[in-house]
Parts: structure tokens; C-alpha cells; sequence
């Protein structure tokens, strides 16, 4: 067997790891590995729990993002998967690579925009890690109580609809925009837009509230639906059109060269949150429908004439 | 502002952290950054939260520490915080940072060694993630459900004895014999010992049940106790002939040319338990005692003629 790329070492370990179960355990594993967050529970309350790491030349370069942006940045991409469970991110523990040439004033820059991040989502940061190392990286975890009912990606129901929150593809420009030092119009908020995803606050559980599966968008919403129909043991058919850009997005794609489709598609680190839900319960404007489930037979991408589209490229990768 | 070390950023981001404590956050923080673990609460049953990353280069060396041996290490060494707040380890997510070269066979025995820890720790893997990078690298998050008392390191009362589970200096002379390629007598059984360090089971809370304070020996004893004085506001008197080692410790510090006591004193990695307790609340033969909390005078290491050793070197340092 090889394992060309992470998602058959992730499957390759589930497996590997789901044997070794235990009956005996001071913990309740309501939910292990395997979705966007485990749920475990001590006691009363069942907590949510879910990790992120941010490598330098990978998820990153320095370059491109100020040392405090990355700290926001490293947050919020670890608490994605906690609202994408249905639940609030309440506190974080951060370890942290630091290279020895990473500077006093990096240092410090890295902690407060980490500070900013904790701050607008609500969440304490209770411990960490310090470790010299080659190669920059901050590795985070995110618990959270869980709530009621909790979004897994298994859930989505034939005759569902498909919706997603903000925009697509906004992010994965952003970096494109960044890289090739682009400066068209609109071109810096879609920079901004990469360096700095969104926050989902209080109002993304009762959007949420009527859904039957879910998870946030950051290998791409292709390869993210992918997750949700393989564990929903169902298809998906989703109308190009009705993806939901940014303003500006298609002019800075074609001054860029980019497919604007493609990119929303396939695009990634939006963060965004996909769910699926029948259609009566989520009210218009807060979320995007985009297409809807449908039994197991792929996911079909369709234009608006009807036809097929099929996509060149697979989905996301990062820098390697 | 320099922070030349470790413990100099530690001490910066817990002030600068401990500033944006939230009061309406969904997570009870009974216990934030600064000690082994912290102590969160989402309802009725607190749970003790750590984390610890091991980077190769750093803190092991490919050649020296097989895969499936960097996995079990990884996870006895995160699980090390939890014992040292009086705490049974339940729970672990795992992130793993993945070089493009790294064999599927590799990943396999990572994994092995990972799952083997847990079995024999009673901890279940619950979640974490995987990603490319130049370095590799494993953070390990470890959550146990918190005793009803908790043991940090404030709490060492003067005229407490200071007490440490096994023995002392063995982890460090087995990474030398393993750089030097040693082949003395009991040479391999010190290399083992680096390689594997000792895993705490349900005794230790029995035992720590009439502890003070308490911390795990990962820095070295000195700057591991020097942590818990200056938690505790106490100081120490420890008496280096009392300090537990090894069989075969001496002869084969003596065969590499290393100084037996400051081995002990200042060697990294042992992950054994210190604590301070009343004399009498610890049975005999279960730790040894190897001094006692004075008032805050620094940390005195007497010989057996009762005349002070001074230090040559300073704390354990990694690889790099």
C-alpha cells in the first residue's frame, strides 16, 4: 500500500487507531477521529476538541504574512472546525516551533495577534509550548462545549440542499494575488482576505440549527463535499451559478488568468462553513444554496445550461 | 526586551495572555498558562490540559530513535504533564508535521508506536491532524479528566521533603551513550531508558495523594524544582548523595567521562514525578527523598560532608 496523500494516511490511522478503543478509559469518546473535531466527555458536558497546524513554507511564508496576522490566522483556521461541528470555541493551547533566528519582536507580534485572534472569537488561550526547532509552525487546539446536537459530516440527507456561508474562492485569489505581487483593483482585500479568515460567531449556530451535516471549507469546497457525501453515504449536484463570489472577484480573476469557477470550486482556505439542511430552514441571506444532495452517484457540477463541468485540476494544495 | 531563553518568552506571553481573560467566555479556566497543564471546565468534571511537541533535530534524532519509538515517546512525554498535576491522561490528539520523504513504512510505525503508548497509558487517541513540512515534528495534546485535587507547582511548604519517583540522570547518560555509540555494560539498558520514558500509572495519584506540589522532571531536577520554588516562593536544600540512580549509573558516567551528580542534577528528559509532601505522608521505597523546602534562599545541593556543590553547567539543553 502507498499512501500518496493525506487522506489515505488519515484513513490508514482511523482505522489503525479506532481499534485500540478502550473500555476501560477515564474518558467518553462520543466522537473520535475522523470529522472536523472529536467530542469527549468527563462528566456532564461533552467537550469539543480539534487541532491545526501552520507550517512555515507550507501553510505560510513570512513573506506574505505579518507575524501577527499569523497568529490570528492560526486561531481561527483551528476554531473552523469547531463551528463546523455546530459548536463555540472556548479555549486554545498553542505550541509553537520557533526557529533561532525568529526575532524578540516576531516573537512578541506572533503572541499578540494570537491575543487578537483569542479575543474576537471568545476564546481563552490556557496553555502551550515552546520548542526550538528549524522550521517555523504553531499547532493549535481548540475545545469548545459541545452543543445539543452536534454537525458531524455524516447527516446529509437525499433532498437536502447545499449551502455555504461568505464567499468562495475569495481566499485561495487572495494568496494568487499575493504571490505574483498583483495590484488590481479589489486586489488587496482579496489579500486580505486570505491573510485574515472570517470569524463565525454567535449567529452560525442558529443558522446552523436546522442542519443535518457539516464542515468548514479548507481543502476546497470540492474536496470538503467530498468529505460530507462519502461519510453521508450520498451524491451531490451543485449549480455553478449559484456559487457565491466576491465583488471584484471575477474581473481580478481574469486580470489574473485564473478560471473563476475552478477557483471557487477547488480553491482553498476559505473557511467558510458547507452544510446541508432541507430548504425551509434556513432563511434567505445568511447562507448560500448551491446545490443539493442526491443519492449516491459522485458529485456532478452543473452550469447553467445544464452541462457537465468538469475540473482540470484536483483539489487544494498548499505551497508543497 | 531580549528573550534569550525559553522561559523568558514563557513568562512575557503568560502576562501578556493572562491580560485578555474573558469573563463571558463559554469555558471555566480554573487553572491557565504557567504550570504543567491547565484546568478547564465546561460543566460539572474539569478536565487538565497539556501539550508538548517533539521536533527532530531538536529533541530526537532519526538515527538514534526509531519511528515507532518517537510515537510511544511523544505520547508518554505530552502524558508526563498530566501525571505531574496529580492526573490520569484520557484523551490525545495528535498533530503530525510529515517531511515530503517520509517513508509510508515510516508513517506506519509512527503510528504503531503512537497506539502502543495509548494501550499502555489508557489514553485514547481522539483526533489530529497531518501536514507537509520540511521538519518532522509531533505535537501531542493530552487531556485527563482533574482529580478532585489538583497538584501544581505552588504549594511547597517550608519543611516539606522533596521527593522524586525513579531514578534520576539515566535518560540523559543514555542519549550520550547513544551519540557516542557506547558499548559499556548496562549501556544499553540507559539507551532504552532515553528512548522510553516511564509511563506513571494509577499508583502515582496514590502515591501524590498527600502532595504539596508537584512537577515533571523534563527541563532536569534543578531547573524543574527551580520552577516549583519560584511557583511556591520556597527555597531548597537537596542532598546529592541521596539522589536515585540507576544500577551500572556510576560506571558508565565513569566510562564517558560525565560527572555523575550534575548528570543527575541538570540531565534532561528523566519524565519522573517531583513533589514535595509532609515526610510522613509518603510510604517508603515508592520515591526518594533527596532534600527539603527552606524559606526562599535559592537552591543549596550539599555533598555529604554538607559542603555546597556548585554547577558547572547550567539546565538541560536540546540537541540545538
Amino acid at each position: 500500500m502507498t499512501m500518496d496523500d493525506e487522506f489515505e494516511k488519515i484513513d490508514w490511522l482511523t482505522k489503525r487507531l479506532s481499534r485500540s478503543r478502550m473500555d476501560a478509559s477515564s474518558v467518553d469518546v462520543r466522537l473520535g477521529i475522523g470529522d472536523d473535531a472529536a467530542i469527549i466527555d468527563f462528566g456532564e458536558r461533552p467537550a469539543v476538541v480539534t487541532v491545526d497546524t501552520q507550517v512555515e513554507g507550507v501553510h505560510f511564508r513570512r513573506s506574505l504574512l505579518s507575524d501577527a496576522a499569523l497568529g490570528t490566522r492560526a486561531l481561527i483556521a483551528a476554531a473552523s472546525d469547531v463551528w463546523a461541528m455546530g459548536a463555540r470555541p472556548g479555549a486554545a493551547v498553542v505550541a509553537m516551533t520557533l526557529p533561532a533566528g525568529y526575532e524578540d519582536s516576531a516573537f512578541r507580534d506572533l503572541i499578540e495577534g494570537i491575543d487578537e485572534g483569542a479575543r474576537e472569537l471568545g476564546v481563552q488561550v490556557i496553555g502551550g509550548n515552546l520548542s526550538g526547532g528549524p522550521t517555523l509552525s504553531i499547532t493549535t487546539t481548540v475545545l469548545g462545549p459541545s452543543p445539543d446536537r452536534v454537525l458531524t459530516r455524516a447527516g446529509a440527507e437525499v433532498g437536502n440542499r447545499i449551502f455555504v456561508t461568505g464567499t468562495l474562492g475569495a481566499a485561495a485569489l487572495g494568496l494568487a494575488v499575493l504571490e505574483r505581487a498583483a495590484t488590481h483593483e479589489n486586489s488587496a482585500a482579496f489579500a486580505k482576505r486570505w491573510r485574515r479568515p472570517p470569524s463565525h460567531g454567535t449567529g452560525l449556530s442558529a443558522l446552523t440549527a436546522g442542519a443535518t451535516a457539516a464542515i468548514d471549507v479548507s481543502d476546497g469546497f470540492m474536496q470538503d463535499l467530498a468529505h460530507v457525501c462519502t461519510a453521508s453515504g450520498v451524491g451531490a449536484e451543485v449549480h455553478a451559478p449559484t456559487l457565491p463570489v466576491a465583488e471584484g472577484y471575477h474581473a481580478t480573476c481574469k486580470a489574473l488568468g485564473l478560471d473563476p469557477t475552478e477557483l471557487a470550486l477547488t480553491g482553498g482556505e476559505d473557511y467558510e462553513i458547507l452544510f446541508t439542511a432541507p430548504e425551509a430552514s434556513i432563511p434567505d441571506g445568511v447562507a448560500t444554496a448551491v446545490g443539493h444532495v442526491t443519492e449516491p452517484s459522485g458529485i456532478h457540477v452543473l452550469d447553467a445550461d445544464g452541462s457537465a463541468i468538469t475540473l482540470s485540476g484536483g483539489g487544494y494544495r498548499h505551497f508543497s
